[in-house]
């Protein structure tokens, strides 16, 4: 069953309507039809990666052209440790050298770090051109590629310096999905299981009866997966685009994630996997202040072993999470805030948690005291 | 007379009101009731660098002592040349060793360089935090600390990356200008003869009658120029920020001082010497394309002479200059577009200049044929 599903991320008002449309489905990559009115002036720049471009690029360019729209690609290397400042530049070198203008859209091809950097690169250079998102990796497609956050990494800290931008499109081709590593796909998991535990109870339970489809990478369950993945970012982005507030409830499992990102050097873990070990001690921390029970602690560590995604953080002191932790954008005053669960698929961001709660969480998944 | 003068950019919509005052007077740095409003959290980050410091960083951080604000400051060299990359790098790098949060405030004291490089580091710092701007140059009080346009320059072009991020206030101390080298006030002097030019006869009839006291740096005339300058740009920045349209003509002579500063090496020719050229460039080619007559041109040249300022650029090849100018933001579809007078106090976008004429302008104004 070849159809396109369309998730709309809404953010009109009354000066300016910058909504966009999420389509999800199979061989988006040859539908010229999608992308060609974004290119009015003949002319687009795509960046992607090393992994990538052999797969999809071509393809991509070819359906381009049949619609008269010329295109040069960015090729970088693959990985975490690239989304930074060096390569950034690297970008806006080529945009340079190949005079792109201010109508010039720029396409990201590939995962979260190609759509990140792409997306940030668009928002600054000629202080902002159009942005496409053609997100290959489940991560990208469920969670990064949606929501018009964008930025790079700083030696000092992860997604340190960025922008919010929002695309003019996204395309998920389940398709792509076809050549990921099998790490890549558990690590994208991690993100869907976290909108289940956040926000909808029944995606929880759906996930949980339909993980080892999931796995096998069936497409009916993958595009579920993705639509339901979408449907509920796009609902807390459209009511808080800059993260005032609810928005920061996406951030599940991310302080603590980051945190091991940061200290294993990037790209040693990826991020889905640190957003699981993440999760996993929100989860522990939320039990421990008595605000979901240890079965349903369970219940989340059990879906995500049968993910096979890690359930705890690497061996570190807790001083040094701490010290990591503290480098969170969420920190207000010097206090880390905290999204912890009220129950599977409620979620709220706490302020004030005791240390002695907070230490003990960390030592049980996996740091030294 | 030390009174405050104030001038509103007005950037109120229904959904979010980003109006900001500029204050402009005499001893604004000792005038702690203007900035502690700004600093809930009780600290700020000061850029600066190692002209202004000397001169202006303690009186600064003794003001905000005062109301119990605590402040570091982060001291960059002095120049043109050092509105880059590395420079935007090393701001981050101390923000995050002094853990600065979203709600720290960043203060750009220094002229268009340290305005623009702060203003981009408050753009995309932890995705955006709260800026504001103590210009303590005549360039920077009159033109580039109003309207949000922040960044820096790239190997390859002036300006090429950046964001609209507007401050959330300006002090802009005329007592600063008392320090300034003749050199920085004269270029100063560009911008503001600038908006007279594009905006208003009877500002240009006044400050060719008030050039000789402005260069005495007399107060009340400094004064006077300095505000009718931020009125003409607060209200073209209200009606346009983001320069969709008549916020080009801010730009008179920037599509060639540009090139000018890019073709010598950034720091060497100073902005508004690059500008002044640039002008006498435009009102050569508005005359020859029969929009402003030579008496005009004339009128315009001596109030640049008087002024201290280059009447036309370096020597170059034609073909260099062309070259140069078409990395201009404003190119489109390989399109120079021109600000040209229409009058004195009166400016358009022009599309399709023939090449002939402007080949001409440039010859006439220093090129090399």
């Amino acid at each position: 069953m070849n159809k396109i599903e369309t998730v709309t991320v809404e953010l009109d008002n009354p000066t300016e309507n910058r909504s966009y449309p999420i389509h999800i489905g199979q061989g988006l990559l040859t539908q010229g039809d999608l992308l060609a009115p974004h290119f009015p002036a003949g002319r687009a720049a795509i960046v992607t990666n090393t992994t990538v471009a052999p797969l999809y690029l071509q393809v991509l360019q070819t359906t381009l052209a049949d619609r008269g729209i010329e295109s040069f690609a960015i090729i970088l290397p693959d990985g975490e440790q690239y989304k930074n400042q060096e390569n950034l530049q690297q970008i806006f070198t080529a945009l340079l050298e190949h005079r792109c203008e201010r109508k010039t859209p720029l396409i990201a091809l590939g995962g979260g770090v190609v759509g990140d950097l792409t997306g940030f690169a668009a928002a600054i250079y000629l202080r902002g051109v159009p942005f496409i998102q053609i997100p290959t990796t489940l991560l990208a497609q469920v969670d990064s590629s949606v929501g018009g956050k964008t930025g790079i990494n700083h030696p000092l800290g992860k997604n340190m310096i960025g922008a919010f931008y929002q695309p003019r499109l996204v395309l998920a081709d389940s398709d792509t999905l076809d050549t990921l590593a099998d790490r890549e796909l558990r690590a994208g998991l991690a993100e869907v299981i976290k909108y289940g535990l956040i926000h909808d109870l029944a995606f929880f339970d759906w996930l949980t009866q339909h993980i080892q489809a999931l796995l096998a990478r069936e497409k009916p369950a993958l595009r579920h997966a993705i639509r339901r993945s979408c449907e509920i970012k796009a609902e807390i982005v459209s009511l808080d685009e800059r993260e005032s507030g609810m928005r920061a409830l996406l951030n599940l499992g991310h302080t603590f994630g980051h945190a091991i990102e940061n200290a294993m050097g990037y790209g040693v873990w990826l991020h889905g996997e640190a957003v699981a070990a993440g999760t996993m001690m929100a989860a522990d921390l939320s039990c421990r202040l008595q605000r979901i029970s240890s079965q349903e602690v369970e219940r989340i560590r059990h879906l995500y072993r049968q993910a096979g995604l890690p359930l705890g953080g690497p061996r570190m002191t807790t001083q040094r999470y701490l010290e990591l932790m503290q480098l969170d954008k969420k920190v207000e005053s010097g206090n880390i805030r905290f999204i912890l669960l009220d129950q599977i698929g409620r979620s709220a961001l706490v302020d004030n948690v005791p240390t002695t709660a907070l230490v003990e969480s960390l030592v049980a998944c996996g740091a030294d005291s």
